[in-house]
């Protein structure tokens, strides 16, 4: 049987990354745009509108935002439900086909039955801050408006959660580990967690 | 600077040995009765006022629970304050001495200028009743009994918590990792946390 690591994450803790070096560490795949992809090659949507649903509650359709027409018009939901059913498809493919660390998009949740192991990933807001305006190619961002993002995305990642999984986003119970990356070394805690997962890699 | 490592932790979840195993892969110290036994020998009151008192919300006096009588009848509440103030400078003074692990406590808290890395390890209910029937004599207490036993003592332990810190017991924000022990290896995850904090011991 094949690991299976899936990484839930705040906006900014640095969750992508830790993810990433993991995953390299350990010399598995690693999904995150990746699906994204997958979903913009094999669905009719535009990939505007994939990046917009693909990991939010669904909401009722608006025609502006998804490329193609769409018949089903009984259910407003459907295409974003649509979305998520292909996202569940193609993340359960990628966790059968070999060990790989897949983040975000409820992956704990979906593939709860290939006992994933589930990390969450999570930062003191300065922290937060500070990452997202390390990688942020606008230097006059201010701080509220980094603030007022976070919180954005982080509603839509908790509501998608909340609402597929019946569970709460970033609760521990649903989850096996929970790093707070504010003042830590993202490679060194990579570096630890390789060591913990090493033995359970297929040999 | 020394390395201060302060386990917060489900009742049965395996934190304590967990402790233990990492303070042992680290070559630091351990402490957790040892705390007990300073208090026994440091405060007047007897061993089990201390045991009931050390990590429970301060209770009004009642002097059958220990063994000398207390002058400060005004202040029903001293005592167990007492001991909680002469539990956290035996704690500090610990802390102090040399690289460290603490269980429970609030130390989390308590030493907080001293830049404790906070574990706090938890588990679901199955595993915490498995856990707490392997340590236990009797063979023939129910799981009902264990259940009782375990939500009681937590409690205890997060009202002491959540008194004293002001905060909430085992809410991600006042810790720096969380490990779900169920259905995982104690000796495995201490390994990997050794790793993890090997380079931030003093050389």
């Amino acid at each position: 049987m094949s690991l299976l690591i899936t990484v839930g994450r705040e906006f900014g803790s640095g969750g992508r990354e830790l993810g990433r070096r993991l995953a390299d560490n350990l010399h598995i795949a690693y999904y995150d745009k990746e699906i994204l992809q997958e979903l913009v090659k094999n669905t009719p949507y535009s990939q505007r509108y994939i990046e917009e649903v693909s990991e939010a509650k669904p909401v009722p359709l608006f025609p502006i935002h998804y490329g193609v027409s769409w018949s089903n018009v009984n259910d407003p939901f459907s295409p974003s439900t649509d979305v998520f059913k292909k996202q569940n498809e193609i993340m359960r493919e990628m966790a059968l086909k070999s060990s790989c660390v897949i983040i975000g998009r409820a992956a704990d949740y979906v593939l709860r039955d290939l006992h994933p192991y589930r990390l969450f990933v999570y930062a003191d807001m300065p922290s937060k801050i500070a990452r997202c305006r390390e990688r942020d190619s606008n230097p006059n961002i201010t701080d509220k408006e980094i603030i007022k993002n976070i919180k954005r995305i982080e509603k839509n990642r908790r509501s998608f959660y909340d609402f597929y999984a019946n569970a709460t986003w970033g609760a521990k119970e649903n989850y096996d580990l929970l790093i707070n990356t504010s003042g830590q070394d993202i490679k060194e805690l990579a570096n630890a967690l390789a060591v913990y997962f090493e033995p359970r890699l297929e040999k």
